[in-house]
């Protein structure tokens, strides 16, 4: 896609200053800019790269005033961020499979497909299984029998769902994700032999759920495993069997939740967290990256930290100790010392 | 399937309290129960759902005496996990693949296949592999050549599995686990460039092992990387090249093993867990999730904490300290302002 | 392949002590040295089982002269570890697929395709995709459109490359690994809900690079995710989107790098190592295994442990201490205790 700057500053609703004619074919950083791209922006902290950067276009917010001369042209909207988004969808080829089933996909018996659906080779479709309209398979899928897959989700290579796994509307599952395997469980005999549990249960994503490459997701040993509408998962996290996550959670790379764990609404928690079994965490927590997580007892918008979690703040300030305690020990020494001292020559 | 709470209880070798003639078309968790569904008090901590479940049938242990009204009928038993599990067998629809070998399967030359082998559409197999009876591959996988596989074992959708790899009877891989993959070993020049070190080891899973979804095991660099039997190893695990495992050890989730490192039988080992290269592990160690192990000095069945890892008690004593730190060093400071004051007045 | 002592001595441009004509049919580890084999001694720390080991051959340096009587023939060489990646080189059956093309597999319009190249069963590439000569791709691979990969590349099984990926030659991407999925990004509109950023960069990986099973790299938002030539990347990896990673550069197993941040050349990152967003690292730090990075202010050649990180030597003191935190703290009690004691009896 080519546009001129006149026509990309009116899709933005902004106002022009500078050349209209410009010649735009894509998006690029601001630091990186090269000629005949749109750059942004958005953080101030950047602002000295608008003077010196080679893109044609750079897009900055209402009220940004330059100090200094600029080469390129500006576009002022009121939203740089929701402008650089909505650039991305338009010049992002989205490079999804057109519409249809490839020859080369096998399908089970009681197969429900809706309209529009997309099916790519080597995809393997157990038999009871329904798919929503507009929903894309791409090839090397497998999908367990029974599971209900809703309408508009997009479903990467290599992704492997369960049987009986429901997947909610507009998901996204991302390559080699796992929906819906067997969770963790055994039961050790008198010798410390370990026999399987049966997991009967399953996965539920709700709507407008994205799972990042990699993760794994356990299906519930009676009931359910559920991510909550909205929520958001990067990859190569772990998810136990019977966790509940709510609703527009967003949980970092390399997380993992232990079983029979859940964690509220509107949660952020970072990479590398951990989160024990069978703990409740409310709404609105904001874990640090790398925390362990044992108990569900702290208030709802927290901000923890550390191993185990406490307070952020108050971790830091210990950790802040902590760095210094060879150099505090010394100072315990050298206290011992001087009262002996003292006592030493008090009659 | 549908049962009577009736025979339910003689399934169970139970004893029954209440109406035997009720419906059971599944099991549940106790606290959703549902009409029509069998449920379980194990932990005494779920008192309290046995008066107000909705599920039909309650089982509990043979001393169970309700303090309220139930309206759920009893089958009191020895043992309620044990009940719990043969139900889970009961009413799980394995699922499993009929056996047969798919038309779209690709199967090299020199195969040696045992009776009621299940081989899926799209798995691949190299030269020379032999699969032991029963043993079911489900779509997608690949197993390269020369490796053994024994009997009763289940291979998920998406398995990869280099060659040479040897796997022992009942054992279950989950989707997308890797086994056999090249372990990290380079040698640097004098310029810091690396060259690979050509790994020609392989990986051993000894009978009875279970391994997680997304999990990896590299090959050894000389000899084997061994996984002893009874193990069971949880999702996105990393075990390096060279280490050896016991037998009936437990693995949580992104537990990470460094190369050359074992560890002994009946060990348990938290989720995201990471263990240094070249330690050895005495038995029965239970490290706590995420701690870093440097040194394999813990006594057998140490149960060890932090990082790097200490005795789990001491950890907390630390860390209780850690919590109130800048607390303690104002103490410190106090001390020493009173010991000037001391010091200035003492002629 | 079967090779007597003194042809192998030959190989190595050793010094052959002993018998010259005993059978070698494989490499073996020295603790498990097994008749017919030949092992190494490069650390000598393993010395004694050079008198006890019952490999046929032992390499050993030039100058090692041994304490007490061996039962194995001696090689001496300059460069043990050098001879033995040779040894390996020799023995290892690499077992790459034959050059050809599957008709198994599909190949979208507009394929360039190099010379020698082998492309296995039920492996998909989309359109425009270029293959550089000799390049390896194993079954079940997906390649996006437009993505061009260089010569002697070797992709195993269940990789997923997503569109415009550029990889340079000589690289090599294990089992399930994912090359250039969207990065975690999204909008929070004003009640919380996330809309997705739309990705439109790509990764490169640049030559000489090795990517490790189930390893995750985010494709660049506007630009690229770059891997620097000869960096290696353990399995189970999280690389997110925008970082740019140097040169010469090792990554182990289960590490995690942030958006945007960058990484320098012949840097040393350990397992499990978190390192956060839009930090940049100096060339050739050293990362000790599960530290948390949080800032980039550390100096080029740098070592640092903890979480948050900090230097090496002084995290180990502090730890020390941490350790005997109760002890300290009673130490301050008694301090108290003595000074109260002190004050009363002054007048």
């Amino acid at each position: 896609m080519v546009i001129n700057a006149a026509q990309l500053c009116e899709i933005l609703k902004g106002e022009l200053v500078g050349d209209g004619g410009q010649k735009i074919h894509g998006p690029s950083q601001i630091d990186a800019g090269i000629p005949g791209t749109v750059s942004f922006l958005a953080n101030p902290k950047y602002e000295d790269y608008a003077y010196t950067t080679g893109a044609s276009v750079l897009i900055v917010s209402r009220h940004f005033q330059p100090k200094f001369p600029m080469t390129a042209s500006m576009i002022r909207v009121d939203d740089v961020y929701g402008a650089m988004m909505t650039l991305l969808e338009k010049f992002g080829s989205n490079g999804m499979p057109e519409p249809g089933i490839s020859d080369l996909a096998v399908i089970g018996s009681n197969f429900d497909g809706g309209r529009n659906i997309a099916i790519g080779a080597y995809t393997v479709i157990e038999k009871g299984v329904s798919l929503g309209h507009n929903t894309v398979l791409f090839p090397q899928v497998f999908v367990g029998h029974d599971a209900v897959i809703g309408e508009d989700v997009v479903i990467y290579p290599g992704v492997r769902i369960y049987p009986n796994t429901v997947i909610g509307d507009r998901c996204i599952i991302h390559s080699n994700a796992v929906i819906g395997c067997d969770g963790f469980g055994y039961k050790p005999d008198e010798n410390g032999h370990y026999t399987k549990i049966n997991h009967v249960g399953k996965v539920l994503l709700e709507d407008d759920v994205e799972i990042g490459a990699n993760t794994v997701i356990d299906r519930g040993t009676l009931t359910v495993t559920r991510i909550g509408r909205g929520t958001k998962i990067d990859n190569l996290v772990q998810i136990a069997h019977n966790v509940s996550i709510g609703e527009d959670t967003v949980i970092a790379a390399q997380a993992g939740i232990a079983g029979s764990a859940s964690v509220g609404n509107q949660a952020r928690i970072g990479g590398q967290v951990g989160i024990a079994g069978h703990i409740h965490l409310a709404n609105r927590i904001e874990i640090q990256a790398q925390s362990g997580v044992h108990t569900g007892k702290y208030p709802e918008g927290s901000r923890i930290f550390g191993y185990p979690a406490i307070n952020y703040m108050d971790y830091l300030k210990s950790y802040a100790v902590f760095k210094q305690l060879p150099e505090y020990m010394k100072r315990i020494e050298e206290l011992e010392k001087q009262l002996e001292e003292i006592k030493k020559n008090t009659p």
